[in-house]
């Protein structure tokens, strides 16, 4: 079946998150006046919460929040762990850091290439304004913005991913779900999608151990989604 | 307060609805064999049900569907109307006339120069599909897909309006409304948004009588998307 739609996770695959993240804390912690803090550190603690407090809501245990909520929460907690408090629009400020990190060197001109011959959105667990203020700063050019707000169901859910199909007017086998984590791409593929892995081996900085090789029957598996394209014949 | 983003009316302010139907029709009956349907016409006669299909969703007699269901439901009521009748997939094919619609000549010049200072996308009651390959096919830079199936409302209900501006974190003021509808735009206005009418007076043909003329107090009133591009200073 072709290709019709190339879907991407973002934080991680096509964005930078832990280098944003990080620049921001540390511009955030200056302008506040707190030192001794690792902006680095600050950014792991802050993503390690991302996936549990999306669980309550995959599990049903707490209706459908956007990202920015549990962002904003997560922080709150990191902050408090930090002993360091601050108003709610500071706070706001911080949490805002999510919309805008920068992509990867790789990721605007694969994503470029590829849209000339299909559809290429993000099917992210970012919500839409979150996604769409990174890529107007970052100058993503997507077609659409898509991803858990959209389909109301947070990854690897298989609505997730289900519903963007249908959304898009597309059987699953159409879709292209690209990330560089292989349990998205495993979730992705109980759904019916093809699967492309893309390697970011420093993800989550110079130590890390996870996602380093794909480990599932990929349809493809690149370096960068400039390879991504060609692998494409883009 | 700064204008954030400006969202489009999409069928008939941004392309020519008419003349794309009518043309997809009249290839559909040359290739199925049918003679002396008047393309022109028969557009109306489906336009005519857009509509009312909608009232039942907004009034709640009926849970929200995509804009081609009711696409689908009204043509078959149109070919009945003629006695043509025709296998799904046919039916199908000519359903997706929708998807393909020629642009205003300023249209994409106009949204192309507003997309450099602010985030544009359709607040269409047109489905997410629909408007994208609609996007894909007539190269409308779209910054993201909106409208009725994001907001699972159609206009003019509040809904629509506020969900979308919620969505994209943005106050209503922060919103642009654009359209060739007073109707379109008093909804919006009562929501809180900014409004901007174009002139289109042949939407419905060289016959048209309504909307030939801003009938509100609206913030801005031009003749193309071009203008409001010079009219924002964009």
């Amino acid at each position: 079946m072709t290709l019709r739609a190339a879907l991407f996770d973002v934080f991680g695959t096509v964005v930078d998150w832990r280098s944003g993240i990080a620049r921001h804390v540390d511009e955030w912690m200056g302008a506040h006046g707190h030192t001794g803090v690792d902006p680095f550190a600050f950014a792991d603690e802050w993503r390690s919460r991302y996936d549990p407090s999306m669980r309550e809501v995959r599990e049903g245990r707490r209706d459908f929040v956007r990202l920015d909520v549990l962002h904003r929460e997560n922080l709150v907690e990191v902050l408090h762990s930090h002993r360091i408090t601050a108003p709610d629009d500071a706070i706001d400020a911080l949490n805002a850091s999510w919309h805008d990190l920068p992509a990867w060197p790789d990721s605007i001109a694969g994503i470029t290439r590829m849209k000339s011959s299909m559809i290429v959105a993000p099917l992210s667990n970012g919500n839409v304004s979150l996604l769409l203020n990174m890529a107007k700063a970052a100058g993503i050019p997507w077609d659409a913005v898509l991803g858990a707000e959209v389909a109301r169901a947070y990854k690897p859910t298989p609505d997730a991913y289900l519903r963007t199909a249908d959304i898009l007017g597309l059987a699953p086998a159409e879709c292209l779900m690209v990330a560089a984590h292989n349990s998205d791409l495993l979730a992705a593929q109980q759904c019916g999608f093809e699967t492309a892995f893309v390697r970011r081996p420093t993800e989550h900085g110079p130590e890390q151990t996870t996602d380093l090789e794909a480990d599932g029957p990929w349809n493809v598996v690149v370096d960068s989604l400039e390879d991504l394209g060609t692998a494409l014949g883009c």
